[in-house]
């Protein structure tokens, strides 16, 4: 497991530092002409197989499904089977680029999937921006799919898209940028409160942003316990309040305002930030778009979660001096990494497992739990907080807490037991790690043509 | 290669041995839960690799589309991905089953484009029946995917659901029951008229069936060189012709009532078989849809189709004794099988190598010319017009012939050479193979619960 020791760069140094993965796409990915391709997951032992895959055998099962529509799931890889969606409106950080160029990311997120949750995971991306016409290509999509994860379309549109096939569909529907990174920035609040012994309940969080993210991680925190009244939204026009009513037309914004700030305070970030004891950003890439100053008027044992890419809204460093005890971020060469890739494959996994309908909020808090229970049990500290993604049984246990909470709940149709659900889990996991490697050793995956092996730092995994 | 002797079965015999794969697609299916699956297309050497293939790296390549649409072929694997579309209105022989009981032929599907072309290929069952919401929803899917294969969707509005998309999307849309089986019938004529010593300007064709796959059947023969006079078409009614009102609503076959049947003669299939030189047929299991009274009628050196399954119209031996001299069947354990499957992996792999903005009737006619040709140096007989589907190079062969026929239209975006064709074919086809090999004998895909080697009275591939 990697631990990370915090080193002050510049922003120069790591504007660079963040370049080099750049530079390696651009000469890998045509190389490699894809990240994900379709294989056979049943034997070919000869060509005389291919009358049980197809026809005249597969006529038996389709009429077996035909009969009880619930066998899909037994004779086909539906159960298994996520659609990453987008319309390629906000990708990563950098906007409305189109669907062909969001496919390297979607195709990336079913890397992801696979590698660290056993799911598979295939990119659909929309030529079309209207919301209406997603939600009805997304539902002619359902037979096909087990789960739905919506990826990288901007706001305010994706809290509808979410909310309607949530309603609509009878599998999962996630939007990763919503309930994804709300999940491990409660991950993170959890242990962050740990090592500064404090309660959920007690403390005031100010949420700077009011983004897709940043809206449903305020949720997540007060369905964790929170309360309303001691948060404070603050976007860029100041604190969110009952008069900001430039907001009213857009509905989650304006819930906010409705049951936040039980003081109706008003003014800025700096205004915000006093007395705080919690600070949970996702705005826009820094450094200093926070300042030490500000914080030095947050509480003793403050946790400042800086989590805009490439660059964190202030240097931890800065964080840190001004008086943070954690502080986390969303990159991985900083301690405390709040990285969503810790989130969507493990609970996609619990999910599928015990054929959920959907994911809930208590099962999203479920998995938070797990993450953070995982990386106590490693050992918290100041700059340990959050499991590290190298670490595979955090998925395991993300799967098994979300797939009991399912089963509890009533929304799994295909209940299962602990000692079950980790097997599964940590079959399917580990059965992606050893193809991968398998194919990687044997050519089937080559290595690519400049292999910077020295420029990495790091042997081969 | 298989080769296949024509020995007498009864039909109850057939039938239970056409049940031997129905019995094992019933316990295989649910062993593998799907036949194939996502997986990694690229390295992954460590977990730092995630930061090229996902955030942070991932977005300069993103930007590169962005800026330049065409390197999304470079950058992803679109251009090697196919959907398998079909709305489960005609899976098969089974009618309107529905999508989700359509799935695991649409896998199916998947696994026989890798397996055989190298080619990705995902299944997407719609939820709609209505053909305009198809188009819009497959136009929709267009940024993720080089190619469109739809599948078992009813007649007539697949004639109408492929028009509109070929005229409307700018990557190859294909309907393998029409365009796959018209190709691979005339792979099939070009030969047993070579063995037969016809000409196919001179013959005169009876098509008995006149639902999709036969309606583009008779035009591919005419792209060929059949004379449309030449030609009859006998649906259940009797014979097409411009007496047959009862069509004018069907554009498809009016069309025909039309340009066939220069003589305009009516009656029935026993009538339109008098002289005729080629019966293809295309209609309802047999035996005995069509008697040897008929085909006794048919001219020297007649050629009999009969593509009906699970059993053909006519026993072939029954075509035999009637005077046939060339025989074909769409079972694999009769000599000269028609099989889609012998089609579709090798088109769409020159297709897609030449990233083809369509596929023309001729590439079709190429493709079946180089399947003919194909047969034809391993040496044709009477009971051999057709290449074996475990003949690798048959479908290099095609992709060669149908790559290099769409630089010659225009078609290309990515003009190829016979030898960087050959080389691509020959490389993705390989590829596939060896990948199911290893991952089989590694264990990743294990072999099904019960081994039933003696049963098959064969080995392992």
């Amino acid at each position: 497991m990697k631990t990370t020791k915090l080193e002050k760069v510049t922003k120069e140094e790591l504007l660079k530092k963040a370049n080099k993965p750049a530079e390696d796409a651009m000469y890998m990915h045509p190389f490699y002409k894809g990240k994900i391709e379709v294989t056979p997951k049943s034997c070919i032992r000869d060509y005389n197989d291919f009358a049980i895959w197809y026809t005249p055998g597969v006529a038996s099962v389709c009429k077996d499904i035909n009969k009880n529509p619930e066998k899909v799931y037994e004779h086909t890889n539906k159960g298994n089977m996520v659609a990453v969606v987008s319309d390629g409106t906000r990708v990563l950080g950098l906007g409305d680029i189109g669907p062909e160029a969001g496919l390297p990311v979607m195709e990336g997120k079913g890397l992801l999937f696979k590698y660290l949750g056993g799911v598979d995971a295939f990119p659909i991306c929309l030529n079309t921006k209207d919301p209406d016409e997603i939600i009805k290509t997304v539902m002619h999509l359902q037979p096909s799919f087990g789960g739905i994860n919506l990826e990288d379309i901007s706001q305010p549109k994706c809290f509808y898209i979410l909310d309607e096939l949530r309603k609509k569909m009878n599998i999962p529907v996630w939007h990763d940028d919503q309930q994804g990174t709300a999940t491990v920035c409660l991950a993170g609040l959890i242990n962050a409160l740990k090592v500064v012994g404090k309660k959920i309940q007690d403390v005031k969080i100010v949420l700077f942003g009011a983004g897709a993210a940043n809206i449903r991680i305020g949720s997540l925190y007060m369905k964790y316990g929170a309360k309303p009244g001691n948060l404070i939204y603050v976007d860029s026009k100041g604190m969110m309040h009952r008069g900001r009513t430039d907001l009213k037309d857009h509905k989650e914004k304006w819930h906010m305002c409705e049951i936040t700030n039980e003081k109706q305070l008003t003014g800025h970030i700096e205004d915000a930030l006093i007395g705080a004891d919690v600070l949970s950003a996702a705005s826009t890439p820094g450094p200093d778009v926070i300042r030490k100053e500000w914080v030095r008027k947050m509480n003793k044992d403050s946790i400042v979660f800086t989590t805009a890419n490439p660059i964190p809204e202030m240097w931890p460093w800065d964080a840190k001096e001004a008086g943070a005890r954690v502080v986390a971020t969303g990159r991985s060469d900083f301690p405390n990494q709040v990285n969503n890739s810790l989130g969507f494959p493990g609970i996609f996994r619990g999910a599928l497992d015990v054929r959920a309908s959907t994911i809930t909020d208590e099962m999203c808090v479920a998995a938070a739990e797990a993450m953070a229970s995982h990386a106590e049990k490693i050992g918290l500290t100041e700059d340990f907080i959050m499991p590290a993604m190298d670490d595979p049984q955090v998925f395991v246990e993300e799967a098994i807490a979300v797939g009991l909470k399912a089963v509890e709940q009533g929304v799994a149709r295909k209940p299962q037991t602990e000692a079950e659900l980790r097997k599964s889990a940590e079959f399917m996991i580990n059965r992606a790690i050893k193809d991968t490697k398998l194919r990687m050793e044997k050519g089937i995956i080559e290595l690519p043509p400049k292999q910077r092996i020295e420029d990495r730092g790091e042997g081969l995994a």
